[in-house]
């Protein structure tokens, strides 16, 4: 169940980083790349700080068959598939609340405090979608466009350390953690709400 | 022998990232740096990867030495050396297949199986080339260009790990596995082969 | 005392990362992470290429506190920061020195030789810098405008690698390692010296 729904996650995140590769009119190296980069790059950043490696979505070939297959997906059939472009923001949604949740958690387990913890959820979460934005030569979205991504992202993760802290078990902490991630987020990406710019110099 | 090759792959490598850097008008630090970018970026984010650390490239003084002594041959003589730019090019042929072979060989080594060992063959091979691309804010050629360049590293990692899970020694598979490589890229230099692009939306 | 320094170092590396995410009109997110990463990043690069993981800069929360609430101090008050800038530049020379001598020790206490040693040293002093021009879509400041930057770097680490084969205690060697760094790099900004440049093709 867990691994159909982060096998989900990766999926989502794979077609959103294949979808931006066809639109940079990058070849069939760059779409699969890019779907690649997208859907593992946050976990393995993660996997890599932490000390598990070789990361398991590098050893487990189910974690790279399903970022390549939806990049060959992309390849062959993006013009239907940038068409669903709205639905797969949504769902996206879920990939952040998921990796978000399934990051802090695991950080936590390799002894990690509460604050670093939190941090690498919002790393394993957005990690992949920064590294395909520097490949491509955007400032990554996140860190710009003042749309809240991030933020709900650490709220969830937030709510899963402090869940771990408190003695409660990883499988009860995670729907609620992650559901505070997926509502915020999808309620941002309805109401259009933003994260705080700095004051322009007056 | 098998080091010369391996130094001579490095040397080529940071040459070519010399030149970059120069063409990019960077200065001093500038040149020395893309080259060891170049020459040793892929195999460090392989070792970092796999759990290889320290990593032999910064270890080992012959690493860093060479390319090094590469980038200040470049920043002194680029003249003469960007006028060998179409030979770099073709020797850029040998260190492709030979660090895409090495890459997955050592890969296989670290227990990864053969479809993970084959990406971190290509990630050693190219690895470095996009790091540098990245630091001169290019769009990494190989994710763009079209022309084939991963894909025939892909081919010859391929074949190194699909003989070394069949039971051949590396020194028996690294040869052919190589040549898979290098001829492939030697062919699309010279009859200029592409790699397949997205269709265009209609 | 030392713990006092490295955090002083880590503050202002923070705030220059901050003012470049107020200048490039990131949001809160962006001044956040760019302080995060400016302050820590080169600290983070030699850690894991040692395989001193998690770094102690994930694990300790006085790490991720300091850049954090110098990334909110930025956010609400850049405009007066942006007029200390001079200031900033100043102390950021003791930062350099500091990063530099303390990486490369650190990295000489993990066996490496001399010289890898030292250039890790030039990494934990830059690399966050680096990261930070790569995320905002710059060519690396130290690459390319030709200030001398790494260079100091460079000379202060390698007389503190020097120092600790030649058998004497770290914190002998410290000191003035840190200011061959700091006053040339202080020397360097007040007479605009600079790093030396390829020969134009002719």
């Amino acid at each position: 169940m867990l691994l159909t729904l982060d096998l989900l996650g990766i999926f989502v995140f794979a077609v959103a980083g294949g979808l931006v590769a066809v639109r940079k009119e990058l070849d069939l190296v760059g779409v699969l790349a890019l779907a690649a980069v997208t859907a593992l790059g946050g976990g393995l950043m993660r996997d890599v700080l932490i000390g598990d490696v070789p990361p398991p979505g590098l050893e487990d070939w189910r974690y790279l068959s399903v970022p390549l297959g939806a990049g060959l997906l992309v390849f062959f059939f993006h013009p239907a598939l940038g068409r669903l472009e709205r639905l797969i923001r949504q769902i996206d949604a879920g990939g952040l609340g998921l990796f978000a949740v399934a990051g802090a958690l695991k950080a936590s387990d390799y002894d990690l405090g509460p604050m670093p913890a939190a941090i690498l959820g919002v790393v394993t979460a957005v990690g992949g979608g920064v590294l395909r934005d520097v490949l491509v030569r955007d400032v990554p979205a996140i860190l710009r466009r003042g749309e809240l991504y991030a933020i709900p992202a650490l709220a969830g993760a937030g709510v899963a350390v402090v869940g771990a802290e408190a003695g409660l078990a990883d499988a009860v902490v995670a729907g609620p953690a992650a559901a505070v991630t997926i509502i915020w987020r999808l309620l941002t990406i309805h109401r259009g709400w933003t994260a705080p710019m700095p004051r322009t110099r007056d």
